[in-house]
Parts: C-alpha cells; structure tokens; sequence
C-alpha cells in the first residue's frame, strides 16, 4: 500500500498539518472503489465533507456506480489535493485509503452529516433527501502523502483522526451560531492574509475551521487541537 | 461497470466528441489501481499523453504504488476532466476502464511514446530515462461518460480509439514540424477564439491537436478523422 520505505521521509508534524489540510480542505475528491461485477477499480468524483472526528464525508445516490461499489465491498481509496499552476506532480496529494461505513437515514449521525454536508454544498439541498441518497463515512486505515517531488510519507488513522472530546451538540450549536459571524469570518480571514471576498464560516471540528466564498474554500488547521467548542470562538476573536 | 441502463442517454456523436476531448485534452488524470499487497482500489495523479491511436499514456516509476498495482493486475481505471467554477459535479468527466500494457524499454513504441510524452510535459526530460521509469499504454475497455447532471452515456473502445491509417513515421514528422510552426498554432488559436496567448501546438493525431501555452492545454477535435498528416497541415492553415 505504502511507497517503498527507503523512499519515505519521516512524519513529522508538519506532514501531518499538510495531509489534514487536503483531506479536509477538499471540496470534492476522486474516490475510488472495487466495481462489483468486474472486479477493475473504479474512479470517480465525488463532492465531499468531513465529520466532527475529521472522517471523509459523501453523500451518493444508490443508482451510481461507486454506491454499488462500497455497498459490496467497503475497502476505497480518496484522492485530495487539487493542481495549481506548474507542474501539477509538483502539488501535494494525499492517498487515502478507507473503509466505507454506510450512515443509516434515520440515525442521529445522518443528522449530523446532513447539517455539515448542507453547510458546504448547499446545491446538495435539491437531492439530499431524495429516498435513494446516503451518507457514508469513509474511515481512513492509512495513507500516503506526497508533498511534491521526493517528499513522500506514510500515515496512520491516528494522524488523521481524532476522537471527540467534546458533545456533538455543541458542536453543532457552535456550528450554527458561527453562520451569522460574517464580519468576524471577514477579519479573521484578513488575519490569514485572505483578502477581501465576502468570506463566511463554514465547517468547524476541533483541528480546524473552513472559511468559503463562492466556490472558495480554504481550510484552516488550528495551530493546536481546540477540545471545546468555546475554544473556537476565543481562538477566531482574539 | 456502467451505470444503470435506464439512467443512460443513448451515445451520440456530441457525447464520443466530448468523451475524447476529455480523455485526450487532460495533462493529467487520476488513476486507480489494485493494490497487490490488500487488494484495496488505490487512486493517485498521473501525467499523461496520448498515443497516436489515442490510447492514454502514463510515465511511471517502478518505485511507485501505482506502477505496482499495474504490473500485478493490469486492470485499472482513469477519471478525466477537471472542474472549473461553480459546482464540480456540474462539469463533465469521465471514468474509463483500460487494461495496462507495458512498453518495452527498448521498443520502438517507447521512442514513439517518449517523443509525445516530451512534447507535453518538458519537464519529464528530468527523469523519463531513469532505469526504473516506463511507459504505459492504458488500453480502454470501456467508459462512463457524466456531462453534467443528468448526462450519463457509456461508452466503447471503439468510441475512444482509433486504429491508424497513415504510417507512424509520417506522424512523428508532422509532429515535429509542427514544433517550428508557432504563426500558425496564433492564427489557429485566434480561429478558435482562444485569444493571444503565445500558443504553440502539442500532441497531434488523426483526431486532433493541442494547443498548449505554459501550464494550459487546450486540446481540438478535428470536425472529422483525418487520415494523413498532411490533411492537418491543409485543416490548420486553410
């Protein structure tokens, strides 16, 4: 699964940053999954969220080629981290490799994952309650970064993933609170030398934070991990 | 493989243009492979060019995850077309079901491959001849065409690739050729409203021809096949 280890750096935390950062900075991903009837490996996109513990996040319709893929066989892989100008091997991306977990329709998770999902893609409103739509959690095993040419390493679930300390619901609480806090999204993302853009809060988790405008989003990781919601709001308004 | 049948638009000319523009205007794409040590579908980005049948080509080291999930299993799968503004999942891509073929090193097809790939991507001069780098043809078998919501087509090979007609060695010549001609690739690039951007021309078979300026690749499909090389010198300056 990994690179051959000789080639691998060290992971440190600086990695770690950066491979949290694609994964939940990614708006959509290249999602991969066993085909059911041929056994090939199947590729496409998928639009995509993270949940509270950092879990990549899609909502597929059960019609689509990759659902038939997860439902048989959970094993996948992601693929974040889009190109920009240059030599698009010269822009980090991560591999993810994961284990499909279908979100049951009437759980307190598929709640959860409908208001997350809905805060970042708010077009998925016209279809997310349609009967044949699901959540799937997809639980990173391991993964391989490759932060450009010859820095490559290998990480854990636990590089990637954090339990919740934290309820959920004041999560969520926070969660909707931070909509109305256009102007403090406005300064915070002048502290993060963003430029004036109309920004708004999107998700918020204890290792970071989205701020999005139009079909901006940029990502931002905590410098360390906020255990409590409160935490956020003294973190973003200091 | 393919979505569900009642799902499909029948596969008309329209649809097979844009299923080759895709596949063949992509400087890079994202491949899935098996991976031989836990059978998980792994997906990673790969550059890529076109052979002159228009099978996708990708340079691999032999180092890498991706070059071992070929050489145990050549089946694999590629997702092209990248999203611009707006929704990503509003922009056309397609998945494509290939069987990997491996050049030989001392093959005429890599020197046919290397011409092309270099054409493309300059800056693979850095590492296209290490020892533990070859060449891959990716063979279609089929494809999955989605141009947007509700625009699924399935596709063939024989919608994909093309037997040549004209002998290779009269492509390579055009090909370079081609390299001299930059008047001509402006004037084409105007012809085509691509505006002046210091165009040159890229990869060109009996389909079509890039047009590449720095980082931006603009591929055109011919409005027919053109058999001979010299139809596309008449097809550009006419």
């Amino acid at each position: 699964m990994a690179e051959q280890a000789q080639l691998l750096r060290p992971t440190d935390d600086e990695a770690r940053e950066l491979a949290r950062s694609l994964i939940r900075g990614a708006r959509y991903m290249s999602l991969a999954v066993l085909d059911p009837a041929t056994g090939f490996p199947s590729v496409s996109r998928a639009l995509t969220a993270i949940d509270l513990d950092g879990v990549p996040v899609v909502l597929v319709s059960a019609l689509s080629g990759h659902t038939k893929g997860l439902k048989d066989d959970s094993r996948c892989s992601l693929l974040a981290g889009e190109p920009g100008k240059g030599d698009p091997l010269a822009h980090a991306r991560i591999t993810v490799f994961c284990e499909a977990e279908l979100v049951s329709r009437d759980s307190a998770a598929h709640q959860r994952l409908r208001a997350r999902f809905l805060r970042r893609h708010s077009k998925a409103q016209l279809y997310v309650d349609f009967p044949d739509f699901r959540f799937y959690r997809l639980a990173p095993v391991q993964a391989s970064l490759n932060g450009g040419f010859g820095r490559a390493y290998a990480l854990g679930a636990e590089d990637l993933v954090f339990p919740l300390a934290a309820d959920e619901s004041a999560w969520l609480k926070i969660q909707n609170e931070l909509v109305e806090k256009t102007s403090e999204a406005a300064r915070f993302a002048q502290r993060l030398g963003l430029g004036d853009k109309n920004w708004r809060f999107g998700l918020v988790d204890p290792a970071g934070i989205d701020l999005i405008s139009g079909d901006v989003l940029v990502r931002h990781e905590f410098q360390h991990r906020l255990d409590l919601p409160e935490d956020v709001i003294h973190y973003i308004c200091k």
